[in-house]
C-alpha cells in the first residue's frame, strides 16, 4: 500500500496517460533496441529503451513537459528546481518552450556541459555546494525570496507520471513485438523514475519484476528497502562518477510507491559503469552518461539473472562530458 | 529513363515493399530524431535517419537479409561477398542467421573492428590490397574455385531494394508527424543505397530533392553526374577516413538510377566528417562512423541549404575503430 507524504497522493495510471498525451509531439518516442550481444552474454532477450535519445539528452524532459505545460496553463510564469543536471537542463529547455522564467539551483561539480546547455536554454543558475549546502533549502529561499513554483525531481506526482511515459513507451514498443517483460531494469537515484515505472507495470505489465539500480556508494534505495523505511547512504561525502544519481537518501513521495514495487535493488562501481558506456558505444554506437549506464552496467555482471528472460533495461540519459569519453578508450 | 545494365533490370517500388516484407523481425526499424540544434543551424527542420543502430551498426544489413533470405530459399548454400567492411559484416550476420556459409573479400586496410566481427559471424574472410588488386576479379575466381552465389553490396537489384528500406520508414515516420521531406541526404560510395531511396521517394514522395554526399576526395558520383556517364575519382589513392565510401567509380546498376533521380552531390572533407560526428555524440549521444557521418557533414556545412525545409539526413553506420573516437576529442 502507498504510503500517505505531504506532495500530494501519489500517481495513478491515469496520470500516467494524462502525461503521455501532454509530451506528446515535444518529447521524443525513443526506441526500444534489441542487442544480440546483451542475448548472448546473458541468455535472455534484452532490449534497450535508449532515453539518451530524449531531448536535452535525458528521460527527464518528459517529467519536466508534463508539470511545466500544466503550470502554464495555470497561468504560472516562474519556477524553480534544484538539480544534479538533467533535471534542471529538463526544467530550462520545457520553461522556454512553454513561456516560463526558470531558475536553477545546480550542484558547483555539476558536469559543465549540462550548467552550459540549461545557461543557453535561458535558466538563470544558482550554485551550491553539493556536500555543505541542502538544495532544497536554497530553493525554498528563492521561492520565499522571488515567488514562483519549486519543481522537484521526485516528489511531484506529475513529474513521476511524466518519467513513467518512458516505461509505457517501452512496455508497448515490447507488446509489438509479441514479448512481455520478464523483468525490467531502471537506473535509480532519487526514485521519480522507477516510482512512474511502477506506477505503469502495476497496471499494465503486473507480473514484469522491477529492479533498481544504483552505483554502488550511493545505494539509499537498497538501504531503505532492506530498512523499511527511508534511510542516507553510509557516506554522503563518497565520490561516484555517477553524477546523475548522488542523491543521499529517496525522495518522499517515490519511496512511498518504490518501498512495495521493487523486487530487488542491483548495484555497480564506476569502474563496471565505465565497461558498460564502452560496451554501449562498441556493440549500440550509443553514448551513455554514467548514470544512465548503471542498469546495463550491472545486467552486464549478471544482475538480475536473465536467463531465459525478456528484459527492458532503461538506459537514462547521454550527457557525458569529453573527459569521461575520453576515460573509457583508454 | 533507366539504362539497361547486365544485372538485370533496376528495382521498383514493389521490390521495396517486398524487401520490406523480408526484413520485417530481422532487421531493427531505427529511429527517426529531429535534432533542435541542427533546425538553429540550418533554420529548417532536421529530422537524422539513424542507421548505426542498425543490427550489425549499419543500413548494409537490410539489402543482406532481403538478398540472402531468397538465396536461402532458392535452396543456395554458399556466398561471396566483397566489401570496404559493413557488407560484408552484414552478409555474414545474414548468412548465419539463415544457414548459409560466407566468404567475404575484404580490403586488408579496412578497420580491425569491421573484420573481427565478420569473423565471430563464422565467416571466412579473404583479404586483399586496396590499391593494387580488384575485389570484384577476386570475388569471381573464387566463384568459379570453389562455387556460390557472388553479392555485390550495389549491382543487385534486391540488394538496392533491401537498403530503400531506409527511406520507406524515415519517409512514413516524418509522415507521421505530419511532414513530408523537402529534401533527403544520403551518404553515397557506390551508390546502391541513394538508387534505394531514389526508388522510393520516386513513387511515395516524387517532390523531394535527393542529394548524395560524397568524401571531397571520393565525389565519383559528383564526377559522374557531370559527365553524364560513370567516370572514376581523380585518385584512386587518395586517402579518407570515410572508409565505408572508398569506391573509386560509381555502381552500375545504383548509378543507372541516380543518374537521374540525384537532384546533386554534396562533399564533405574528413576534417568536416570529424566536426560531424562530435555533433553527433554531444548533441545526439551518437556515434557515427566517418562514411555514415558525411550526409551530416555537409549539412552542418550548409549544403544543401534546408532554410524553411524539412529534411532527413540518414546517418548510416557507426562502425569506428576506437582510435577514431580519441581524435574527435582532441
Amino acid at each position: 500500500m502507498n504510503k500517505m507524504t505531504p506532495f500530494g497522493p501519489p500517481p495513478d495510471f491515469a496520470d500516467v496517460l494524462s502525461a503521455a498525451r501532454r509530451i506528446s509531439g515535444y518529447a521524443v518516442h525513443t526506441p526500444l533496441i534489441e542487442c544480440p550481444a546483451l542475448n548472448q552474454l546473458t541468455g535472455g532477450r534484452v532490449f534497450l529503451k535508449l532515453e539518451n535519445l530524449q531531448r536535452t539528452g535525458a528521460f527527464k524532459f518528459r517529467g519536466a513537459v508534463a508539470r511545466l505545460s500544466q503550470l502554464a496553463q495555470q497561468g504560472k510564469t516562474d519556477v524553480i528546481a534544484y538539480s544534479t543536471g538533467n533535471h534542471g537542463q529538463a526544467i530550462a529547455t520545457a520553461a522556454r518552450i512553454f513561456g516560463l522564467k526558470a531558475t536553477i539551483v545546480m550542484p558547483a561539480d555539476a558536469p559543465r556541459s549540462k550548467v552550459a546547455r540549461a545557461e543557453e536554454a535561458g535558466a538563470t543558475i544558482r550554485f551550491y555546494d553539493r556536500r555543505h549546502e541542502s538544495r532544497e533549502e536554497i530553493a525554498a529561499e528563492l521561492c520565499a525570496r522571488q515567488g514562483g513554483v519549486i519543481v522537484p525531481p521526485g516528489d511531484d506526482p506529475v513529474i513521476i507520471a511524466g518519467q513513467g511515459t518512458a516505461a509505457l513507451e517501452a512496455v508497448r514498443d515490447l507488446h509489438e513485438l509479441g514479448l512481455v517483460p520478464d523483468v525490467f531494469v531502471t537506473p535509480c537515484g532519487g526514485g521519480g523514475l522507477a516510482a512512474g515505472c511502477a506506477t505503469v507495470l502495476r497496471e499494465i505489465s503486473p507480473a514484469t519484476a522491477l529492479y533498481a539500480a544504483e552505483p554502488a556508494l550511493y545505494n539509499d534505495t537498497e538501504m531503505s528497502l532492506a530498512a523499511g523505511e527511508r534511510v542516507p547512504v553510509a557516506d554522503r561525502n563518497a565520490r561516484s562518477i555517477c553524477d546523475a544519481l548522488l542523491a543521499p537518501i529517496p525522495a518522499e513521495l517515490p519511496f512511498s510507491i518504490n518501498g512495495d514495487a521493487l523486487r530487488g535493488v542491483v548495484t555497480a562501481t564506476d569502474e563496471q559503469v565505465l565497461r558498460a558506456m564502452r560496451f554501449a558505444l562498441d556493440e549500440m554506437k550509443v553514448l551513455i552518461e554514467p548514470g544512465g549506464a548503471v542498469a546495463l552496467a550491472a545486467v552486464l555482471e549478471g544482475r538480475p539473472v536473465l536467463k531465459g528472460k525478456s528484459a527492458i533495461v532503461l538506459c537514462t540519459g547521454g550527457n557525458v562530458d569529453p573527459e569521461i569519453v575520453a576515460r573509457i578508450f583508454d
